[in-house]
């Protein structure tokens, strides 16, 4: 085991109902708020009323910033600072998924500082302070309900950077797995695809070689996220299959699962981050085409970890590892496709051309990263695996 | 998945050598503090000498309550609260296992409350406020470095009850393997047997039936503390197996397993603060004797999960779910043997007479945690199986 801090003080609040609980869970810190939403379905769902009524019960005064998109953008959570301070407010209520609370942490931290919150994002500044961000989820995926960090695209740039911080976790969080049922059913497995890549990126990425403890938890949550999402996929309304990917999501990111194994980074968010960035897709559609790629890759070099997840997760127990390795993301690249995750750069009509261009958007996050060992050609060669129909 | 609230604030700082940052860390909560630790161990081993040299390196000012004893007793935090007081103190420092911890945090409680202590244990009041509690942490066994429990035993009238609160999580907490390295082999086995326990409490009792992320959470964990006890038996200063039983054991009682599960209470613990109480047990060894009768009593009526018990933990992956239960409760009495662990009460030399004032004892408890099932007759029956000799 390596040397390790853990913290994570975001209370969950969890299950079916307890969207009515936020006003006067955010009674607590706060009487004006700033509700943060994405586009539409909140609202069409009726989620957004049900919350505004339950601030207005708690007597909380609720000023709305609506329409985060998907992969957020710096240019709204500029807006939304900007009203925040505006308005005279005290708090951050995020209602929706990943993007959505990412855009209130910026918010929540932007709002104390005195420069651009994009310093944050390129390493210009640190996150020191940031007022109470709450959230209710909509969507089992980033985890960013509770953790510290945030990931933001800045359009500009065509950069999208994360960063971190101790006074981003959110206060609390609730997860009412009800509130996921009428996600697209395409987002619900890309958001299972995420978690999934969260968990396999320490497990892969370790630099202790053994660590029974996190390969078990991170096996145990990669299973049980898999064994959800498919009876999610047969029947979107399953409560305890929501249920179970909604809490395995929250701890596929909350620190637990990198806890002692010394990781490298995050090597396939790191490259994906670069599709979103350029091309706007949904990140766990980037995470099916980018995990299997560095998978292979990582099969030269080191294969006994996949051999291990080829093993455990798809049963794989006879063979060299070289062999149990490659059945495992064999098999894990026709699972995302029983789904409805593309595999490849092609499934999603991205020219094989832009490989280079790709590669060195993902080489800007690898320096902002200190990833040394990713420079334009390996990812380059990593990307060209994601483009062999058949491996 | 039934509904839970998750909250757990307190920081792990886990590694070798991490025992010198106590000064530090301690400094950020109070200059004044009360070190509350063991009888000679930490003093012997040198390890109270590092943290009163780190301590003091902090400029922070140091008044000592040593001489806690394994099963804490009221009448020591009593006198700890009452020099708290007197020498006007402002956070507990514990360097010890659980009964340290407890005693700490019964202090840090008592400080700040007008009546007794023991309100906070019989039910009478509850666990407001509390000043702050760190620990360097001796002994992997009973999570209370992340948790907001405390256990304490009224030498007056005999009962062993518990108590908790949010006040009650330590600030931080120091988890340096190395401490644990001298812990006498006999503790290391019980502290194992304890965390095992504490995790097969709720995967016992849960009150729903499904809960894969739960079930396997546990089982990685169970297994894990067992094969980390297997080599600490032969080679106690095996770093990394006592790494992996220091964080499995904290992992064990932090919250986390019994989150969703929506279990019934802690029957074998329950059972076991009895024999503590009346005969001052290792609490683990203790657990040895109580857990397997436990579970043979159970297995009457709900054999399943026990019988997941035995295929996971032990791989017994043929016969009835009877058949796989009962050889996985065999085949824990073996290992539990094999690592030196009493499981009958003839094994501590406690007379079978004794079974009905060990179990009125229990009782006690049963009704103190409204546990209504465990009712004298029912707790007489479970403790008449840890008598059998070889069933």
């Amino acid at each position: 085991m390596r040397d390790f801090i853990f913290y994570n003080p975001t209370r969950i609040v969890f299950g079916r109902g307890k969207t009515s609980e936020i006003g006067e869970l955010t009674a607590a810190y706060g009487s004006r708020i700033l509700l943060v939403h994405g586009r539409e379905s909140a609202r069409k769902t009726g989620l957004l009323t049900k919350v505004i009524r339950s601030l207005a019960e708690a007597e909380v005064d609720v000023v709305e910033s609506g329409g985060v998109k998907s992969n957020p953008v710096l240019s709204f959570a500029r807006k939304a600072i900007s009203l925040f301070r505006k308005t005279n407010r005290e708090a951050v209520v995020a209602v929706g998924g990943g993007s959505v609370i990412d855009t209130a942490k910026t918010v929540a931290a932007g709002a104390c500082y005195d420069g651009d919150a994009w310093d944050f994002y390129c390493g210009k500044a640190q996150v020191q302070k940031a007022v109470p961000v709450l959230a209710v989820l909509t969507l089992a995926a980033t985890a960013s309900e509770m953790n510290d960090g945030a990931v933001m695209t800045n359009e500009e740039t065509g950069q999208k950077f994360s960063c971190g911080g101790d006074a981003l976790f959110p206060k609390v969080s609730i997860l009412d797995p009800e509130n996921t049922f009428t996600v697209p059913l395409n987002y619900s497995m890309y958001g299972a695809v995420d978690a999934i890549v969260h968990l396999l990126e320490s497990y892969f990425n370790a630099t202790d070689p053994d660590t029974p403890l996190q390969d078990r938890f991170v096996e145990g949550l990669v299973q049980t996220i898999k064994e959800s999402a498919e009876i999610i996929f047969r029947e979107p309304h399953h409560y305890q299959a929501r249920a179970n990917l909604m809490w395995a999501a929250t701890l596929g990111l909350n620190g637990l699962a990198p806890a002692g194994v010394g990781g490298e980074g995050y090597p396939m968010h790191m490259i994906e981050h670069a599709l979103s960035a350029l091309y706007d897709v949904p990140h766990g559609a980037g995470l099916g085409i980018v995990a299997p790629a560095w998978m292979r890759y990582q099969c030269y070099s080191a294969p006994q970890k996949i051999a291990q997840f080829g093993e455990r997760i798809f049963g794989f127990r006879v063979g060299s590892p070289e062999e149990k390795a490659k059945k495992g993301i064999r098999a894990l690249e026709i699972w995302l496709q029983s789904i409805g995750v593309p595999i490849r750069l092609q499934d999603i009509g991205i020219p094989l051309d832009d490989i280079a261009k790709i590669a060195a958007n993902a080489e800007m996050n690898a320096r902002r990263w200190k990833m040394e060992k990713y420079r334009i050609e390996l990812i380059k060669a990593i990307l060209s695996l994601a483009t062999i129909p058949r491996c």
